[in-house]
């Protein structure tokens, strides 16, 4: 699947070189993003009927910029513009484009179509694109796709989403340990059907259990005659099949790999997943914790409105219900506040400033354990720290507020009372923003789920709580 | 620098083997992080003056894993950990270290120690850690180098912070058009001064301007006879030399590149960028992005308390500026609050659904731009876009919250007026939430900067100002 002629090795499937000369209407911008210059150029030829006009722009074109190029058309136009690129519009392109849009795409074509295009992928990217069809759809394609690619992908789909096994291909290189380099050589130039693009050469036992591996830039400065065994390298990073793609991702990380053998539950060599797809995986991860932090679901700029629509306003509604915990700390202030109207107008900067103490808190823990820096050993030290930083944080903007106030309103208890409220509340920020997310991991919950939903709701109660409470216990109304 | 010898391939550096055998004190836990019983082992016999027994524990672990027990180990008893561990705080260590932790154990080294450790590394990783030192110390460092590894040093040091001069290593292979397949083996088998672990060979002209790459899998895959440039691949994405690092990540992940050559502004080749290191950065500017948006600074749990306090303190006392606004427009409505306490009840409610709105729509704004999805191209569109997301949203909470209210407070005057003040806010915050990233994109700033606390400021402000305005005209407080 995927392969092509060694003899005619892949040069169309190449980048295009940053420094080529423009075409007449700059097709990229400084920042390598394709000029709207451009996009309305392709798409008004399409629109005209000028199909030869619009694939002379596109021709040129590196496949990720094709896939960027429907991703920027206005939804209307992706059909005719997909009719007018059919012969561009392969496996490569979709395998760069954002879901959505693919996923559109795919709706139009019929399952040979869809199979026809899977078979020219790396197990991985078809995968990808089959795993997220209907059901019968997905059927449909399985049965048109040849037996091989059909097993494979079958396979492949028999993992847990997100898993090692989504992500890997089956394509790679395994020798058996005697070999010398020179027969890997020949092996490598007589079988035109093996893998063409690869980074590293795994070294399997007659189970065909990894025992090594062996960079290629090693096998090339190596004399013919040695074994691959002299040379290899025994200890190596293995993956299991069901391991979650985000603990995948920190592995390359930390141990800087480029690829990596993926093992079954008996410990055999099933697949290798490079490192060009934990990229994708490490932005998709990081994005998905500042999108759910915020709870704003995928929140991908291409997603169907009605779909961004359900999983916001699921959150918004969950605000609403914490909201109100808030709302009712102030009901039961309600006589005070009517003595002394200006506690209403003091109130919210007590409890904002404290939720903004919260959020930069939890951004940070949160971000501390998605990259494995915050572990058991070291919570307990990262807690009293946060609370240092919360004492010096509460301390300055007490002081100013509370001066501020006492200044402005000529009423030092007042200043007094707003300056302890604003002190507690950012300490109270400061804890909850640590706590809370490493309490969600602790119990094996995604610490970055809506925690600033919770955490504002701690920040607002305690806010109004303490400022209101200080208010009525100082007499300041009395 | 950084060179092993060709003969004894670098079986030392290897990634330790996911499934080996524990210690009797279980090394790792299942996420493959140090068991916090093990670094308290390692401290005790630390402390204990054991040294023996410490370095029988840490002997087995990866250089990642001794970065990570530095960072894990309390900073009081950091010191003595890397008196027991002197000869395995290599240059590899360090360079996996985190930057604060780092630069604490450097900050007690003499500038030949190092110096030292310095030589040992490629040029990105020793640039990466002297960079950070005090000027004097620099100097004094970069003195007692060796003149090969100053020069080197001091150039990458020339480029701009975070360009691609720094994450350069100037360590690669590159060979003229004309040579066969056969002349590159033999002239990386003769030379055992030359780099060790690379992915590419670079082809160049007589200029040194880079005019293809190949890939090691077709070096291997082709015959010895043919030359590189029938092999070659002509297009490349070529990184000059002052780009920032975010962007050269992104054309790593658009191409899905392994390496890819750096170029001065003559076009000449002067070095080369891998994947590995791209790989950090792609999760550090991503982490930039939660902890900016949050105003949180760099907001990392290693960084002194007082730097971290200096950092989230500015953006508080901004925020105080910001929630100082919304209070004043509060104030203009005194009277009205005056005359129906559950005005101030209920005010926080509007103000904080909007703030989450609002947040929503930014956070998906800000990843877009940052990952190149949102262009001139879509603006427009994606504007549109969050406006209609925005009206669901605020149509739906409009409805719960003017009900409930209208039924609590037996006063459908006051549920409407909430209803309208609620949906009015989550269509301002939507937009305020789409349209400040954008902007502040537009003009050349970083869209994440801080932009919550702006947000928040908005939607503050106009909830507070559609309730209280509404509620007065309404004729609801008579």
């Amino acid at each position: 699947m995927g392969e092509t002629d060694p003899d005619s090795h892949p040069l169309g499937d190449a980048a295009t070189a940053a420094f080529d000369a423009p075409a007449p209407e700059a097709s990229h911008d400084e920042d390598d993003r394709l000029t709207p210059g451009f996009v309305d150029a392709v798409i008004e030829r399409v629109e005209a009927g000028d199909v030869e006009g619009a694939r002379a722009l596109v021709d040129p074109l590196h496949p990720a910029d094709i896939a960027d190029l429907f991703e920027l058309a206005p939804s209307t136009a992706r059909r005719a513009l997909a009719e007018a690129m059919a012969d561009r519009l392969d496996g490569e392109v979709l395998a760069e484009m954002n879901d959505w849009v693919r996923d559109e795409l795919i709706g139009e074509l019929n399952a040979n179509q869809v199979a026809e295009l899977a078979g020219q992928l790396d197990t991985d990217d078809a995968v990808a694109i089959i795993a997220d069809m209907e059901e019968d759809d997905q059927r449909a394609v399985l049965r048109a796709l040849d037996p091989d690619d059909r097993a494979a992908i079958e396979e492949a789909l028999s993992y847990p989403e997100e898993s090692a096994g989504r992500l890997m291909q089956r394509e790679l290189i395994a020798v058996p340990e005697h070999w010398t380099v020179g027969q890997i050589i020949q092996y490598l130039r007589d079988n035109p059907d093996l893998a063409t693009d690869f980074w590293e050469i795994f070294v399997v036992d007659h189970a065909h259990h990894p025992i090594g591996t062996c960079k290629l830039s090693w096998v090339l400065r190596t004399p013919r005659d040695i074994a691959i065994s002299d040379v290899m390298q025994r200890e190596q990073t293995l993956i299991p099949v069901d391991m979650d793609q985000e603990e995948v991702a920190l592995r390359f990380q930390k141990y800087a790999l480029i690829s990596a053998a993926v093992v079954d539950p008996a410990g055999r060599l099933v697949g290798v997943i490079t490192v060009d797809d934990i990229v994708h995986i490490i932005q998709e991860e990081a994005s998905e914790d500042i999108l759910r932090m915020s709870g704003a679901g995928d929140g991908d700029i291409n997603e169907p409105v009605v779909d961004s629509y359900k999983s916001r306003v699921r959150w918004l509604l969950a605000n609403l219900l914490t909201a109100l915990v808030a709302s009712s700390v102030i009901a039961l202030f309600e006589g005070t506040i009517a003595r002394m109207v200006a506690l209403a107008t003091l109130m919210p900067i007590v409890a904002g400033v404290g939720g903004n103490a919260g959020t930069q808190t939890m951004a940070v823990a949160v971000r501390a354990i998605a990259t494995n820096q915050l572990t058991q050993s070291n919570t307990l030290r990262t807690i009293v720290r946060e609370i240092r930083v919360a004492l010096l944080n509460g301390a300055t903007v007490a002081a100013v507020i509370g001066v501020g106030v006492t200044i402005v309103f000529h009423n030092p208890t007042l200043g007094m009372v707003i300056a302890a409220a604003m002190m507690t509340n950012i300490f109270i920020a400061g804890l909850a923003g640590v706590l809370l997310p490493v309490t969600l991991d602790r119990f094996g919950a995604d610490p970055a789920v809506a925690s600033s939903v919770f955490v504002t709701m701690t920040t607002d109660s305690m806010g109004f709580l303490a400022f209101l409470g200080l208010a009525t216990l100082s007499g300041l109304t009395g």
